[in-house]
């Protein structure tokens, strides 16, 4: 077998492009790939076949005449392959193309217990075969989108000039100081810290070592994995998993706000342009609303609340009878998911910025308002999922930052990041943005699980 | 101050592009960054400034009849500073243009301490200072390269149609069995492995987790933190580093070895595309070999030799007078940087892959190959340097497969990895590149811990 080989992507693209010469050299090429089905009448044979290049699978289809007839009639799901045939168009067929097997050689059989058979599986069932849950159709479509996504996040900001930085996972702070951390030990057994002489443990954000280089190359991002030990057991909760953190210097709440709206903007327009197969599955087969609630999004302006109207909108809301699970609005309150949701979905019907929130409810590193009572925050809510992204104008000044920072107990160890704001410290801001649940997002997708190759989340681990 | 903000990098960009309206245009234009140097005679005054979007620096003027003059000659390196000027363009000096400062705002001032002051520091000294040494020159180079040379590796995959795979950090098998592992635990004090009711540990590998993936997508690539307990003090290893680990199905050794040559060359030529004035620094303050070392590797075909070739060219250069610190050299042994070096840099004078190692200091993943005593790995060589990146095809057949894991007693915990060769496994290899040591070969920086933002070594952890 000397011929050509192919991908199921390249097969689509050259039919897909028309080209007559193009499709008419399809012949004798080689495809390598796995069995999806296998179905025979005795005289003729259908397999749908998926390299995993393409979402859409390709039909093989042999004839009693070719020598392999039986091998090939007796192939079963999930059986890799390798063939060589000819590509015929099919334009009265619901497929553009069939692939017509002249050779054929079975590259790795596959046991009776496969078990991922051709059937509808829960996805509770296929998060306890992650490795094979990659082969069915929505994981095709999940990580691949999920690679694309990626990318897009890479692209927006280098296109900007952003710098990216590889914060370090293991660290001795733990970020906003919330307590949940995983600590990191070796097999020392005198003493499980002696290979870093202190305690360490894993990081929960990125922000405090990026912003020294936005103070340097003033735009700047991460993109890298984050660590929670919490215990909570909610569809969005992951005890590992991937954050976006970019920070810019020169920049105040107002020019935070911008990047986050462009960046969400055009993370959904580059994987709607890039998987359409995968994105047309998800909004058929996951969530029937996702085509209308992205192209929403893409075409709507974001709007801007402050905390303390949002609060007076939702105590309104409860006045006039709207039912909360906890309707006991009152100013100071952490917003739960109903709230956000209420004001997102029912009152401005679009994404919105909630700014200026407590400062007693969020991080020590914001920047405190005149008010004496809320700091430049942004919280980006957005329909059916409430927060989506969370980000601040950083406290530059050094008095007003060490003072919270004391207050809080947290300065000891973050010296270093105090001292950034000695030595030619300016205004700026950034955010964090969870990828897991912009994937969520963007794909419908309701739980974390389902998203990432091997979730991480509390009670078990496997593979 | 409304006037037009632009950047260091938007001012060269324009300068250099020519059009004679555009840098008309830049009047009254605002920038925003860092005092590196301050000089002036009582009469006018030079700032070299930069914000960090470019390599080189402005130069900005101000004469006795600016408002602000005192104030001006006053700024100390380090602070933040806000300027409205205007640009005027130098032909005849070395720098293209001057910015003529008008107006002046002191963003950020710089305290009296500030440890980067104008003068040749070592990169003891500002590793010391990991916060502020992205604004040293050669850290400005490297980071910006560590940025762009990320991107390089993304763009040459997903170009490729590969699908980027976040695989987990946080696991229970330690990879190659070699057992330099951090484990993680919590603050549960009764069971600190109660978190997932059972012992896990930092990754060492995304291989053995991605290799499923490429047994469903075909092609596939890691690109993300690994970890390694391992106290060598060397100034090639970190106990934190990025790994890349592709991984394709439907492919051999050769065709690894193909995919890892042309990766390696798409990076360096990205990088000499993508940052000419970094790479000119590097080549000129750095490493006075690294153009000529650079376009060797990207003008050169890879040679191929394999490991028991190697040895009879080892043991022929020791028998005619070549000496090693390790001088006995036999079949079987693990060879030493010496002997690496001496075959790429000597015998080949270029690039070089080693093939066929013995199976016994090779991964147990590894193809055995039909002689029974190697494996199909791959280790490329390169002057200067040494190992870059190994590779391998993977053993595809179970029983083989099983019997080695079964020898070093292995199976346990990894029986998923087995079933991939049950259900439809194929041929397939990948390999491993370091991120950190790809940046330090195209740089020519020659310690690790001078290309990583926080560099976690052995022995302390700061920041």
């Amino acid at each position: 077998m000397d011929a050509r080989s192919i991908t199921d992507f390249e097969l689509y693209d050259i039919v897909a492009g028309g080209d007559k010469e193009e499709i008419e050299s399809l012949k004798e090429v080689v495809l390598e790939g796995w069995v999806k089905t296998n179905r025979d009448n005795g005289s003729i044979g259908f397999i749908e076949f998926n390299d995993g290049t393409y979402f859409k699978n390709v039909q093989l289809v042999y004839h009693k005449e070719c020598k392999d007839y039986e091998l090939l009639s007796g192939l079963k799901t999930g059986a890799a392959i390798k063939v060589v045939g000819d590509v015929v168009l099919t334009p009265e067929n619901k497929q553009p193309f069939d692939f017509f097997i002249k050779e054929f050689e079975l590259e790795g059989d596959v046991e009776e217990d496969y078990p991922l058979q051709k059937k509808r599986h829960s996805f509770e069932f296929l998060r306890d075969i992650a490795h094979i849950r990659p082969r069915a159709n929505t994981f095709q479509a999940v990580f691949r989108v999920r690679s694309v996504l990626s990318m897009a996040i890479h692209q927006f900001f280098q296109e900007r000039g952003f710098i990216y930085v590889h914060t370090p996972l293991i660290t001795t702070n733990d970020g906003e100081g919330a307590g949940n951390v995983f600590d990191v030990i070796t097999h020392d057994t005198k003493d499980p810290h002696s290979f870093y002489s202190q305690k360490v443990n894993l990081t929960v954000t990125g922000q405090l070592h990026v912003e020294p280089f936005a103070l340097s190359f003033r735009d700047v991002y991460t993109f890298g994995p984050a660590f929670r030990a919490e215990h909570s057991n909610t569809t969005r909760h992951a005890s590992e998993f991937w954050m976006i953190e970019p920070e810019i210097a020169f920049a105040d709440l107002r020019d935070d706000m911008n990047l986050i709206e462009d960046c969400v903007k055009y993370c959904i327009n580059y994987i709607l342009t890039a998987c359409p197969a995968e994105m047309e599955f998800f909004n058929t087969m996951i969530d029937k609303t996702l085509f209308e609630r992205l192209n929403h999004v893409v075409s709507s302006e974001f709007k801007v609340l402050t905390y303390t109207e949002g609060i007076e909108l939702l105590q309104k809301a409860v006045k006039e009878g709207q039912k909360f699970e906890n309707s006991k609005i009152e100013w100071g309150m952490d917003l739960q998911s109903e709230h956000e949701r209420y004001l997102t979905e029912q009152v401005f019907k679009g994404p919105l910025f909630l700014i200026n929130y407590p400062k007693e409810i969020k991080a020590f590193y914001m920047r405190q308002n005149d008010d004496g009572k809320t700091v430049a925050a942004c919280d980006l809510l957005v329909p059916a999922v409430g927060e989506l992204v969370g980000g601040s104008q950083r406290e530059e000044r050094y008095d007003l930052l060490k003072a919270r920072m004391d207050e809080l107990g947290l300065t000891k160890g973050l010296e270093w990041y105090l001292d950034t704001r000695r030595y030619g410290g300016c205004r700026h801001a950034g955010f964090g943005l969870g990828f897991d649940r912009l994937l969520m997002y963007v794909t419908g997708m309701s739980n974390i699980r389902d998203v990432q190759p091997y979730p991480r989340t509390s009670g078990s681990i496997k593979y």
